[in-house]
């Protein structure tokens, strides 16, 4: 790496215009040469997808003429702009990727449907330092102006330390609130899930449709988790893996029937 | 769970009319009630992929009248599937969700892409035993034979024993060969990765657009992989988990400067 001029590249699932993304430019501008390769809509929900029987496009384009970074826009999902810039549209391995900043949380059990993470985690299995960040907040005019210096504080340690091997990070930041973020803890992922509550309607031609829709349901109270930490205020750092093994299962398996 | 006759769950992401998932009706259908949710069309590589800006229709479909199982074909992803089939349509929870079987392979780090695996994830989110079939045949036309006892027997031990909690099974098998298979291994995930070789082209409008092709790279030598089992003609299965973090790698991001 040069560390002086580390190469970064920035991604992203709500899309290439999205404040979140914006601001992630402009704090990885104060740090080093920044691509940006993301999608040309919102991706939101896409999870680990790639787009195999579509063809894909990318557009360089220029938001701000006066900005350093480099910009371009893809029609496929956030993991294909990974795989875009960094087997064809980059000169060289990036030292960095960020994804984000997403608008709403990727915490807990919500990492494995997020688009967001799942950039990050396509540039962690070739071997590229990689961290997620989302805010607790769905909404288009969110405010990212308190997480910025955690971006940047995140951004320069996975710089200088590198990242543990099959490791990428998972960030989330509470919403803004009067007395701040109280501070980084890093977590584990809270063993929490969802149950749906579909939207059933009829459509004008009185078809049957469904809207998916659903509550997020905690009962892990461990202290130690991302949900407990955004509760009370702190940033929460989940390091993720994408070695889905769970080898203390093997034991139990091998005991069937097979 | 009524052993007599379990409430089964069939999905996957080749789309209903797949061979693959025809093989699996016909097995869960020699075990218990087969309920089949499964997208209407081919939804390989999409991934954990939710459908959350669109809406979602479901259809009864009949395809072989005189079957005993009930079919839904639904416009979204195999995750969805699953949610629509435990939130809305199943009578009750499934005792076992099976998902495939998959036209290709999904073993080692293409379980994170993997639609077949990600319905079977999504069922274990909310704990139902669960598991994905994928043999190693791209083909249309690929031969399921020699994979059916494996495959009821399988789902036998998994509804006898349940499930190690927050763990769901991926099963791959290797292609028919004159030898035939060797048997089954519990296996860890190998270590390996793609490295993409982007198929670019230029449209009759004159604009240029990308297939995603790439090639496997699996540097993992390891005895105790998925790969080296399916190499050497052994069904693998591997125990998947779905809570990402690294705990391992807790104690080094806790020496960051942050």
């Amino acid at each position: 790496m040069n560390k002086d001029r580390p190469l970064i590249l920035v991604t992203n699932d709500d899309g290439i215009t999205a404040p979140g993304i914006r601001t992630l430019i402009e704090v990885m501008n104060e740090i080093g040469e920044v691509w940006v390769v993301a999608p040309d809509s919102p991706q939101s929900g896409m999870g680990h997808a790639i787009t195999v029987n579509e063809t894909l496009y990318v557009d360089r384009i220029i938001v701000d003429p006066d900005a350093p970074q480099k910009e371009y826009s893809c029609s496929g999902t956030p993991v294909d702009c990974v795989k875009l810039a960094t087997n064809e549209l980059l000169k060289r391995k990036p030292d960095l990727c960020v994804s984000g900043i997403n608008h709403g949380s990727n915490s807990s059990i919500n990492v494995i449907y997020s688009g967001t993470m799942s950039a990050a985690v396509e540039a962690g299995t070739v071997g590229i330092p990689s961290i997620g960040f989302s805010l607790l907040d769905y909404s288009l005019e969110a405010d990212f102006s308190h997480v910025k210096s955690y971006v940047k504080t995140l951004a320069i340690q996975a710089l200088n330390h590198g990242m543990p091997k099959g490791v990428v990070l998972n960030v989330n930041f509470p919403k803004q609130n009067a007395s701040g973020i109280k501070g980084m803890k890093v977590c584990r992922q809270a063993n929490a899930h969802w149950i749906e509550n579909f939207d059933k309607r009829t459509n004008p031609l009185g078809r049957d449709y469904y809207w998916l829709t659903g509550d997020f349901v905690n009962e892990d109270k461990g202290e130690d988790t991302d949900e407990w930490a955004l509760k009370h205020g702190f940033v929460s750092i989940v390091p993720v893996q994408f070695d889905l093994t769970a080898h203390h299962a093997i034991k139990d398996i091998n005991t069937w029937d097979l």
